[in-house]
């Protein structure tokens, strides 16, 4: 005898490509997001990026476990997220593209704030942060960061990916 | 006698209002949160959302444990992230504001698709989401959600916020 069970709704299965295409039109700031320590310097472009709490101030960055640079982020236990302006989009193909770290940094100005993470010096806006937690989710993780500094330019325009191309974050007059 | 030490960098103590000054030239798109079930229906405007993985399809949003609204989302298991349009700012400002349940919810047509999250019938994309886990960062919950459902429109611009106002994503040409 078949026990008689409130149905659930059906899963609808969500294809990768259909998410990748929704994902498209959610738009969020292009950050460079860089380590330097013990297991190495290393930088990529990410706009998984979002303010998470204030007390403590922090910030989140979600990073696939499976990326290249995923170990050295990790063992070094420290990053600084570098948000471009709107004039710095090839900086975000560069550290978003095929080329060695050597290459990506030797492309701009870098210094250094509390972590040792390397601050974009013509970025909008530098977090330097510690990584205080990691949680999986999926291929990827997403890497909590306790924000220890704060570099911050007078303004400019930001640079935003919507729809799989570029634009200018402008406040409205 | 004393130990030797490596000396530890200093801690630096980035200030609540530093943090959110920075934070505000971080521009993210506007969404409307919304979630409906056992526990009422609810709803906020929230810009800290972001993708998390596509395998499975994944998103999380940040959420303060001391909102009003805290007790209903985590109840019913479910949300809805509603991207807005470039004009609807109106509504933005609403469910970010002071307004009841009943008044933010009447000025918009909603429709509902697997979860029982009510959509937003005009957004630029609908993302139907379980919450899969609850991770604690400081004063906010991260909700890890698996997108059940999408709804797309054909096009249309987006809106975001930066510098604590809005302005418009639309794709370069």
């Amino acid at each position: 005898m078949l026990a008689m069970k409130t149905p659930e709704p059906m899963p609808v299965e969500v294809s990768r490509d259909a998410f990748r295409n929704a994902m498209s039109v959610l738009a969020a700031a292009v950050n460079v997001v860089t380590t330097d320590g013990p297991a190495g310097r290393a930088g990529f472009t990410a706009t998984a990026v979002c303010s998470v709490s204030d007390e403590p101030p922090s910030l989140l960055v979600c990073l696939n476990r499976n990326a290249s640079v995923y170990d050295t982020f990790c063992a070094n236990g420290q990053l600084c997220v570098n948000t471009l302006t709107a004039d710095q989009q090839a900086l975000s193909n560069l550290f978003g593209g095929k080329s060695s770290m050597q290459e990506r940094f030797a492309t701009a100005e870098w210094s250094t704030e509390c972590t040792g993470a390397p601050l974009l010096d013509d970025a909008l806006i530098n977090f330097d942060c510690r990584i205080t937690n990691r949680v999986a989710a999926g291929s990827h993780d997403i890497l909590i960061c306790e924000v220890v500094a704060v570099r911050q330019q007078a303004g400019g325009e930001g640079l935003v990916y919507f729809q799989r191309g570029y634009c200018n974050a402008t406040s409205r007059a």
